[in-house]
């Protein structure tokens, strides 16, 4: 039985994996378990699952999780940390062979580098660990031979063209992006949009952050940096195409003009369970792909003029060092206060590209640096919006 | 300097395969080739590769072309061999490593079986080679160790998709279709068509025969059969989406659902330039494929009433032995027949289909057995065309 840590469980990549799991009736054992504060999830998934150690945001939530365990009758409690020390014990617990990265945010730095660095294979749903810290990851995972592979189900389309191929033989990787809310609205429309059109992603269900990096692209811009790291790859080898259906989920062109596409339906438990019995593939519990059932399949251009979140990511990723950690924390302070009312839409791409020209990238060697510059990019742009906004914290 | 042998050096493939060893200045060599009766085109591409041996389809031709290298002034002229023996002289030829097989019809069948016994690779686009010897070819390059690489378009594509997956891990093969003249055509419209309107091919350029057979979609079936020896797949595992717009080549449906599929530009040269440089990729002249200068991509699935022709060939490779190679020999003198304007369009799968009845299958085991049958079958529609029509050979 292999043994898996998933941090981030209660998430919806968490409750994904857990259901890929028990699809497999036996083969998976779930290690430990690192939540925030849905404690209510977290001691069902105990129940269910029996891991030895789990992790939660603070010690209140730790006490209402002992409460709660007690009151479902809960037999053998686990081991409870607390915080990212808590994530990281969830990380590194003692027989784990996969540790699924789904945290959300930079709190996932320290338990996805602990697994890497002690060479386990990483299954990675947490953009901005790559983000932010894509240098550091990729070399612990090199020096660990440690496997890290992608859950997003652009980069895992990626990891699955890529199987037979040759690196150097590869001359782009095409993401493809369904273009979100927005795609045939006029620059004005975009500039004004609402929290509800803005939440309405035309494909994907998600949770409320990435949704709207999905209206503005940024989240297209951020898996232009994931795919960098994840397959070694130059700026200029990196391509977006629009393509509104999300069946095609991502592709590569090779030197000889072949392209070769993955395809599949719209569900993560996909890109989980191949990470999860990766190099096998296994029969999965999902309905298939009927090609002939959907309409048609288009592909269009990026509007780069439309959504400059995008070339906003391609320049920091080409300023390089700490520049994407400060565009992904700007963007994380921008999209809470579009989410809470504070700002306008439009306004979020300025408030990054502030950001990134008030900053000097520094090298991205450690781990105190990009949190360095994580934490002036935060302070950066709430200063700014609440000084253009004169409202209070 | 890699040597090539090319069958058929003056047909579409034997061309394009040309064209593709000029792009690559110098690092092959053409050491024969196997052409029919056009000595014109083939004493041009004597002057311009220097084979040392060619054929010919008999001693007129050869005559012809030994006055045409005399007018041209090629100075040392070539070997010329006469027939199937001049075409099996080529296929072996001393130093070549790779075999072009573009004969048209049952004519490569010995040639090509000559090549994959003595362990050279083959890059085959010649479909009745597996079609009625599918058996024979496949047992000869297992056990010599000799690559069969499809140059065909559709198998190329599953080639190409197939790189890095393990086969007991692939669920379907599914060949891509362009539907042909007739997609949107009713039964009665098909029934009656004509010779120009079955030759209006809406994507690809192509021989007669060829564009006929896409018309019927018996193409389509035969590719099903080929892709059978081709992949070492069950028939049920093969399957057919139509696909007007011929960007996707063909798929593969993995057990886990994912869908990996291969795109391309119309353009044979690059399935010829694949099966020259297995198992690397190399830079090609072809423009690269625009996907946002596509409209939209289309799936939908066969309506095998309106084309009978798909249903007979699954029906041809379940009943297996001689019996694809009656299937396939019907289908020519059917189309022959079309062609000429003795049979109306309709008739085709109706002559097939009483060919196939008509016929016991034996154990396809020898090149007798299998040419036996093709004969057999070519005697019996040529006299029931004859019959039913009342008219003189």
């Amino acid at each position: 039985m292999k043994q898996i840590a998933i941090l981030g469980s209660t998430g919806s990549i968490g409750c994904n994996t857990l259901r890929v799991i028990e699809s497999f009736k036996g083969e998976f054992g779930v290690a430990a378990l690192g939540a925030g504060s849905n404690v209510e999830l977290l001691a069902e998934q105990i129940e269910a699952h029996r891991p030895r150690v789990v992790s939660v945001n603070d010690d209140e939530s730790a006490n209402k999780l002992r409460h709660e365990l007690k009151r479902r009758g809960v037999a053998s409690q686990p081991k409870i940390g607390i915080g990212v020390d808590g994530l990281c014990e969830v990380a590194t617990i003692n027989g784990a062979e996969i540790v699924i990265g789904a945290v959300v945010g930079a709190l996932g730095l320290l338990p996805t580098y602990c697994a890497l660095d002690m060479g386990r294979r990483v299954a990675l749903a947490n953009k901005e660990t790559l983000v932010i810290a894509g240098e550091l990851m990729t070399r612990a995972a090199e020096k660990s031979g440690a496997e890290l592979l992608p859950v997003d189900s652009e980069h895992n389309a990626l990891h699955q063209c890529l199987r037979g191929e040759r690196r150097r033989e590869v001359k782009r990787l095409i993401l493809t992006a369904s273009g979100g809310p927005f795609r045939n609205s006029s620059k004005e429309e975009i500039e004004n949009a609402t929290r509800e059109q803005a939440l309405n992603h035309p494909t994907w269900r998600m949770g409320e952050k990435i949704t709207i990096d999905s209206a503005t692209m940024m989240n297209k811009g951020l898996e232009v940096i994931e795919a960098r790291w994840l397959f070694n790859a130059a700026t200029d080898e990196i391509d977006i195409v629009v393509h509104p259906q999300s069946v095609v989920h991502s592709m590569i062109e090779l030197v000889d003009g072949s392209i070769i596409a993955q395809m599949g339906v719209t569900d993560m438990r996909h890109a989980i369970q191949y990470a999860l019995t990766y190099p096998d593939r296994r029969p999965a519990e999902l309905p298939p792909l009927d090609l002939t059932a959907l309409s048609k399949l288009e592909f269009f251009a990026l509007d780069a003029e439309k959504f400059p979140c995008v070339t906003l990511a391609y320049d920091a990723l080409r300023k390089g060092g700490t520049m994407p950690a400060v565009l992904n924390a700007a963007n994380e302070v921008a999209v809470a206060a579009f989410l809470d009312g504070k700002i306008r839409f439009g306004y979020i791409p300025r408030l990054i590209r502030g950001a990134c020209e008030a900053h000097t990238p520094q090298p991205a060697s450690t781990l105190d640096a990009v949190l360095a510059a994580d934490r002036w990019s935060r302070d950066w742009a709430r200063q700014h919006i609440y000084g253009h906004h004169h409202s209070q914290s």
